[in-house]
């Protein structure tokens, strides 16, 4: 019995491991919010496509969505400024060779969700705009206190006559 | 008066022409059916992400969306065969390089809109997946007579083993 106990805990030990190592958030499992307090988007898998997009210096495949208010935002060409209420999430992901279309580059490992939401009120001290993002599939917060959004800013500030915005939306019939 | 008549004239032909080579479908007109019949999906540019993907030997990046019951059996891993009902949607753009972000290739002019419907009876002569194809921001269907969808099937018969589908939905938290 003593075995058949031992075997059982390495059993759980391992499972629990491998469970980990995957990262994998349990079934409706909400990831801990961003340190400046934004919290994960509930849907935001579910949001409509506003443009992909191909980082060569990165090598990653990006998709970026947004919520009802950035859609008809963008579809109606008004994005400059995009309303306050406007959600853009960006999905990143490895890139990958397709197996079987070698000239494809296609979604290897997903390595990232990143949102901007706007409020040019609750977000002015970051130019309108709240930045979250969520590492991985265990979608860990990145950053190590509130300000790490001080990064995003910077990064984004080139673009600051486009509300900040690097992605034009991909024209549509 | 003559001259006013003339430039109204010369106004209502520059119009006509420019929304010609716009080639814009007015708000709500539907393009016209596939030579096979099929009529374009409504709504598609409302379905949800499977996966974004970057051809460089003709260079155009893609978006692969899909409608509900797509996504269901993509989130499940179910997609070997893909169920009846599901509907495949590829938006595709001519590669631009980005004015801001010069490693990153986002999306240029509208080049068409492609769909795999499956329906295992209704679409049996085409291994079980209703092919159309409508080309640029007028929808012009792509075909010249029922039979165009014989293109379709020789170039996704490499892929028969996947359910005729190139596309692996992209890993998601």
């Amino acid at each position: 019995m003593k075995y058949h106990g031992l075997i059982l805990a390495l059993g759980i030990v391992a499972t629990t491991g491998l469970a980990w190592q995957q990262g994998a958030l349990a079934q409706g499992e909400r990831p801990a919010p961003a340190p400046n307090g934004i919290e994960i988007p509930q849907g935001y898998k579910d949001w409509r496509v506003i443009a992909p997009s191909h980082r060569t210096d990165n090598n990653s495949l990006r998709v970026i969505l947004g919520n009802d208010i950035a859609i008809k935002a963008a579809r109606a060409g008004k994005t400059n400024p995009w309303p306050d209420g406007a959600s853009l999430a960006k999905l990143v992901w490895k890139d990958r060779i397709d197996e079987n279309w070698e000239d494809a580059t296609v979604p290897g490992k997903f390595i990232h969700a990143e949102f901007m939401l706007k409020d040019k009120v609750k977000y002015a001290k970051t130019g309108g705009w709240g930045y979250a993002r969520w590492l991985g599939k265990d979608q860990k917060p990145y950053g190590d206190d509130a300000d790490f959004a001080e990064e995003c800013v910077a990064c984004h500030t080139p673009v600051k006559s486009r509300d900040y915005v690097f992605t034009t939306p991909a024209p549509l019939p």
